[in-house]
């Protein structure tokens, strides 16, 4: 396939490959989907890693097109297997090979690199696919009595190691029967959802509302992470999500009504009522608990009007970070309603949109030269405005107002077009590069106002340390105290060890900086060893007398998760919270 | 002092007393402040309770103008005390009969009653007066290590009996010198301060924060509960309060940053990120711990732009509860705004309202006979909306248009204004009226709008069976997924047993219903009967377990509170949940 490419154009693999392939594990979304990069994305790349055409004349890293062939044996004892079989049907329970891989792994660059290297580990001894929680409820009974590890797949878009077997057991892969709709309550706008259903299978029925439900409109679920198309309710829900229009319509946290688990320790289902005082929040204490205290089997979600036709679309371009930063806490500051996709670029990134997205090739150059505004201080904020018609255009209102007065240049609502048509299939865009040895990951924390721009600068450090480092900063759920940070890093690495070692350094980075170790990726395994200096001995010790509570044998969800059963010497502490309030 | 009304009117009671009386301890607020009924509203408790003006010829309550006088000996042993005094002070503990009692009972009518029948029980044997929180920290520590049971009082305007010292022990008084400002950001628009810092306080603080901060404009707290004058932000945070205009600055669980709590295990200290993804969120569980965890020591707030400028007030008449509940749910989910106050009337408190706000004397009568809206049918809605200048034009105007949408008539700000020129002096009016044995108190719960209609009629039936008995409700907490009701009873009690046994069946109807126990009173020593029951089993062990966790000797608000140690044959089980969605 080529993208017309006035130059040379890199052969992007988008060859067939076989249904039990690594490749088949680890591509992002569609199977004969790709996007690679514009051309001035490429040429970018070229320049920015000291590498030319003929670095990408040969595939640099493992394509990953051989069938999964491992020889982990499986450990479970053959009553146990038949015990699942007769509480899930016979057909429901796997334990070849391919089966065992395909819920072991996530979406982080330590996945994707062992994946392609065929380096298998941690894979369940068998996987379920559950088809109500009844089933459910057996099953995690049963796990307990036998002390078997239960682990559970929802949409494996994890990028924390959240669903790696590390004990091997069982996996619960939700995404084949376990995804119905249970309830929809028009009254209360709410929706019932089985876990498994993925973020498309749950937006089309709330837009479809009229038609499925016999509702008097159409809703939508106003949760849509950068994984929606491939993750599911369930996952947003037990990590803590956000949606890219979080500012408006709150993180998962905020959207969840109430939940049902199947625990060690027996069913927990809490209410829906909106606010109440009734002792400790229990649907605050169960999400965030990443699958360590139970299986979510049921979750009503708040649903809200679509209203597409009210959406207000919005760019400007500010001249610095510094001023970008007012501007941006102005608008949420301000109480004029707040928008719903609300991203700000810093430099670095802002130079890279503006290639991606071809307005470097548009006269849009000239008028920034013309304004002062220059590449590498320039930062670009895009978004829009949601809800009732005049609150939209009142909140889009006065977000220009705003940006005028911080000396924002509108760009019209083109590059938020632009975003927003690539906004789910970004996504593919890492394939298809580090088939050329080109690996694109993330990190990203939680601020406040007063303390952003030194976490911002001091985390960035330490990215950009290493040579030949696209490293590329966003704040993309914004609040009036203060917003998250999203580092976007690109760079070639040798090895999954080499990977893991550059993105240990920039949670250091994080943590000794202050800021909140996750906005909304979680903890998992991966960032277990920084939770407890993160949070405080004291306070961690508050949800680790949950998980003894929800788990005393330690079978949900094993091998590191929040760090629960970390060896003493795994944990890394950082003295807590250390940072100054530079506003 | 007379109302000048035109019949006959009670003595109401406004003599000076001692400062050392029962009437100093229970009477609300400043000390020769009443406010007596208009002479409608006289006239209508007379027809209510089918009494004349003999009954109201005499006393027939206690006044309570004794001076304080039991004997409840201290068991605490003297050198306990003296350590105390080391800790806090030598003038800051005190042991005498006055102190102990000014700190033991809270508003709950079954405190009152008790008081002004002088049976005092459950004192402390020792009041305390913190001053840091390195006191705290010291005094909780010493406190653990010796067992001695641990109390707080913040304003006392609990009604929950959450300050009871049903074990003696130790209470520390925060009102006196634990109100200090910690910390202005207004970068991050927070404060943090001391628990026992008053409402009033707050708020001036936040007023004049040009001059106080030197910010460059004035803040409000934005939580406004009847109790504000009287109440501390501690009791506020403990509880999961709200206040009146919590439809549009949240409850305190939203409001809360970062907290920090003495703890027998330890200090407990979160951060203050508006959102983040590090497992279960430990401010969410401290909240609605009622002093069960430990003692809060310091509390981060997010504080809101003062614009009185921009308030728009409204009040509607709606022809029934039916039509009004409609209404107020559109206005909820439509995503033009929130208002801030939003107050419905069912008809019985609208009847009562428009007497009390001397509607019923005005043209104002023969305008609604002329819509045909029916005394005993129509349901009164008033509110203001707040926020920056378009968001709250925008939001008052969405709520004229969907108010007449539902068949609703304007009654202009008047109403509204009336209202807010009582909404934090008629707590003044109980003690008025029980002067003559006419008691007022009230019940909350939380609902959602599918089973608010089966909730108000179960649970009104139940006030209503008492003979001569006024029940008034409403909702003024809304939601897009639902509201608070709020009972408000007026009654005659003949003794504080009479009085907890009505407030029980209340209590019962409620959770038999399936609302949630409390919106935004909190559990307390009174509810916590029935919280096992409306929590369900499993669920109730959560909270259980994390009591555990924090104070495994039971010395932290001992005695009931949220139930931890009460005895089996003390629960109140109802089978869980029982509710249909009628909508």
């Amino acid at each position: 396939m080529t993208h017309k490419y006035k130059g040379f154009e890199p052969k992007w693999f988008d060859d067939d490959f076989s249904d039990d392939s690594y490749r088949s594990i680890f591509k992002w979304g569609e199977k004969r989907q790709i996007k690679p990069p514009r051309e001035s994305m490429y040429k970018l790349l070229k320049d920015k890693f000291e590498i030319d055409d003929s670095d990408f004349s040969e595939y640099s890293e493992e394509l990953g097109l051989d069938s999964v062939d491992y020889d982990i044996p499986i450990k479970l004892d053959k009553k146990h297997i038949k015990k699942f079989k007769e509480i899930f049907g016979d057909e429901f329970v796997r334990t070849d090979e391919y089966a065992r891989l395909s819920v072991a792994y996530g979406k982080t660059m330590y996945d994707i690199i062992r994946l392609r290297q065929k380096v298998v580990e941690n894979v369940p001894d068998a996987v379920c696919y559950p088809d109500n929680k009844e089933q459910v409820n057996e099953c995690v009974e049963y796990c307990a009595k036998n002390k078997i590890p239960v682990y559970v797949y929802g949409g494996g878009s994890s990028v924390t190691r959240g669903v790696e077997c590390i004990k091997g057991g069982i996996s619960l892969d939700m995404r084949l029967r376990f995804d119905k709709i249970i309830d929809f309550n028009e009254a209360d706008q709410t929706i019932t959802v089985q876990p498994g259903l993925s973020g498309p299978g749950l937006e089309k029925a709330l837009n479809e509302a009229e038609m499925r439900f016999g509702a008097k409109r159409a809703y939508t679920c106003g949760h849509f992470p950068q994984s929606f198309e491939y993750s599911s309710v369930g996952g947003w829900v037990v990590t803590r999500g956000a949606g890219q229009n979080s500012t408006y319509y709150g993180c998962i946290a905020d959207i969840v009504m109430a939940q049902e688990y199947s625990t060690p320790v027996g069913v927990i289902k809490t209410d829906s009522y909106p606010r109440k005082a009734c002792g400790p929040d229990i649907d605050q204490i169960m999400m965030g608990n990443e699958g360590t205290f139970g299986v979510l089997t049921e979750v009503t979600l708040k649903i809200f009007r679509n209203m597409p036709e009210t959406i207000k679309r919005f760019s400007y371009m500010f001249p610095d970070w510094e001023t970008a930063q007012r501007a941006a806490r102005e608008i949420m500051q301000s109480e004029a309603g707040y928008p719903s996709v609300f991203r700000l670029s810093d430099p670095e990134e802002t130079s890279i949109m503006l290639y991606m997205y071809g307005v470097m090739d548009s006269p849009l150059k000239h008028l920034f030269k013309l304004k002062g505004f220059k590449e590498g201080e320039m930062c670009m904020f895009l978004g829009f405005t949601n809800g009732e018609k005049g609150f939209s255009k009142n909140c889009a209102k006065h977000t220009k107002k705003v940006a005028r007065k911080y000396g924002g240049m509108t760009l019209t609502g083109y590059v938020t077009k632009a975003w927003e048509g690539g906004r789910f299939s970004d996504p593919y865009l890492r394939d298809t590069l580090q088939d050329f040895g080109v690996v694109i990951d993330t990190m990203e924390a939680s601020v406040n106002w007063s303390n952003m721009t030194k976490v911002h600068k001091e985390v960035r450090a330490y990215c950009k340390s290493r040579p030949n480092t696209v490293c590329m900063t966003h704040m993309s759920h914004v609040y009036p105290q203060g917003a998250n940070l999203y580092w976007i890093f690109i760079s070639k690495f040798g090895s999954a060890e080499e990977f893991k070692a550059y993105h240990s350094g920039i949670l250091d980075a994080i943590q000794k900086s202050g800021a909140a170790m996750s906005h909304h990726h979680g903890i998992g395994k991966m960032f277990a060893p920084w939770l407890e200096g993160s949070l405080g001995e004291n306070e961690y010790k508050v949800i680790k007398s949950l998980k003894e509570h929800f788990d005393p044998d330690n079978i949900m969800n094993p091998g590191g998760t929040l760090g629960f059963d970390l060896k003493k010497d795994e944990i890394i502490r950082k003295d807590k919270r250390i940072y100054e309030k530079t506003w």
